[in-house]
């Protein structure tokens, strides 16, 4: 029997912040009961709205990020946050080392931040994010803003995550051109460019603009915007733009659409994990071990020793 | 029935260059075929050393890689390199986008060079570029040089993949504790500090060895060698420090051990892939699509439903 549950589904949907802190952990740990605890939350989600930002490290992120909560809490919404950092090993830690420490919004009550770091998979990194992200929506929260670093795939995973992407990027991010070739302009809703007060911003504007007109055609329209999110300037634009997006995305029932592809992923995923947990039990371990042997003495191959421990796993 | 596939394995076993070179393709573009010829050409593997060369941008990864294969031509040796090629969204093309064009030595016929990149999955990426490994193996290479750019997983990935792993840092690397306490000291098996005749060449070389002093003491020594690349000084030394690790390997049995074990990783993914590709059965695709609208409408959930599609799967 599997040990319960040490987090109380009740004191989460009333949204306290422990029962919330201590549900993310059992989510972000795998620990016992987490999934059972997932499916008993799933039906009081769907109720947030949920914000992607990404962009290159030192884009201010995480500045705009707080700015954009500082905003929603005066207008009295419920605000969660987690930024997914995804380690790398040269950098050592964080890639959101440089992170701005949340201190406008973090003793907020009704703000709820949790940051999520991995060494090792960023696909099972960006999975937990999406389970915190649920949990966060069955606490009742209104907006969740989940914040990346762009390396490599976490972006376009939290592009799946979430209903509003915002791409920031800043007058140093250069070559707008090479940014846009690789899947930038697939997963922006909309652009910002951050430290617009420095030096080439109106160019680097322009250039994303100019690239935004190759976009096929469609019923809503990127847009670049500027902020200088430090001082908080076009905040409350771009916030604008994300309620603007909003209202397309429900008006045309796209929103309907995105988040039951999303759910279709995260079944495809449940079900990967599943097979891989439920494969590798004790007797196939115990085959793979024996014939290793053979592997390396070239009695068989690795292909054919794979279909043996399939088939010995579909004909039980 | 497949597609037989176009690659001839007599000619690949003779070294042909347009043999290998389509080999390649059909492994990295994963054709039909292409695992029926991965398991032809299986019991040809495992002559070639695999050494892996990893770093942060700008380390000058391709420059070392460049230098000693030029150093093993001299050997008279047949060299193998793979640069594998992480894309990231921010840069657009490749990390290894700086890379210096192998203008010495990749007019010679001896020397094999492929580039691999992906937008994408890094997994799949490492798993291509072993499977590369093996056909340079298959060609009757006598040295393979796995290049790989230090973003989140691919350089673990690599060390995986190599008998020997060098990790290339430079003066500017910066905080070496920082880049220690990801995995590196783990994955390397020796240290290059390049372009070593800019200043803090000495500090950072004092900074690793002071580091490794805290690694578990083992039969094999970490160590950290200075080379400036670029000018082909300390190359000689590099080779000979792999050709110690490798020795050390051989008598120690250990190069056994971690081959055994790179074997049976690999056997896992494939399982994991056949289970993927065997799973996704047209039935049950029908099956998952028919069943969404009961989860958006919350009538079941996304795990109840992963559950059924696997009873569904293993009961047939």
């Amino acid at each position: 029997m599997a040990r319960r549950s040490a987090v109380d589904s009740g004191l989460l949907f009333a949204g306290d912040r422990i029962a919330t802190s201590r549900a993310i952990s059992l989510v972000e740990n795998e620990l016992d009961g987490s999934e059972e605890f997932l499916r008993t939350i799933y039906p009081k989600t769907g109720r947030a709205y949920r914000i992607g930002i990404t962009g290159p490290p030192g884009a201010g992120k995480s500045t705009l990020t707080n700015k954009l909560a500082q905003y929603y809490r005066r207008q009295n919404l419920g605000i969660g946050i987690i930024a997914v950092d995804p380690t790398s090993p040269f950098t050592g830690g964080a890639l959101l080392g440089d992170r701005v420490r949340m201190t406008d919004v973090e003793l907020d009550e009704d703000v709820f931040i949790r940051s999520m770091a991995s060494r090792g998979s960023l696909g099972g990194l960006s999975k937990k994010a999406m389970e915190a992200a649920d949990v966060l929506d069955a606490s009742g929260k209104d907006i969740i803003i989940m914040e990346t670093v762009g390396v490599g795939q976490s972006e376009l995973d939290i592009a799946g995550a979430a209903d509003t992407t915002v791409v920031v990027l800043v007058p140093e991010s250069g070559d707008s051109i090479q940014a846009m070739k690789a899947g930038l302009m697939e997963i922006a809703d909309f652009f910002v460019l951050n430290k617009a007060d420095r030096a080439g911003a109106e160019q680097a504007v322009m250039s994303i603009k100019m690239i935004l007109h190759f976009k096929p055609a469609s019923a809503w329209n990127s847009d670049v915007l500027k902020c200088v999110a430090s001082e908080g300037k076009g905040i409350e634009e771009i916030a604008a733009k994300i309620g603007e997006h909003r209202a397309y995305l429900e008006q045309s029932s796209e929103l309907q659409r995105k988040r039951r592809l999303r759910t279709e992923s995260r079944i495809r995923e449940l079900v990967a994990d599943k097979l891989r947990t439920d494969f590798w039990s004790e007797e196939r371990q115990r085959i793979l071990s024996s014939r290793m042997d053979d592997v390396v003495s070239f009695v068989t191959t690795p292909y054919d020793l794979a279909h043996e421990l399939i088939n010995n796993f579909r004909n039980q």
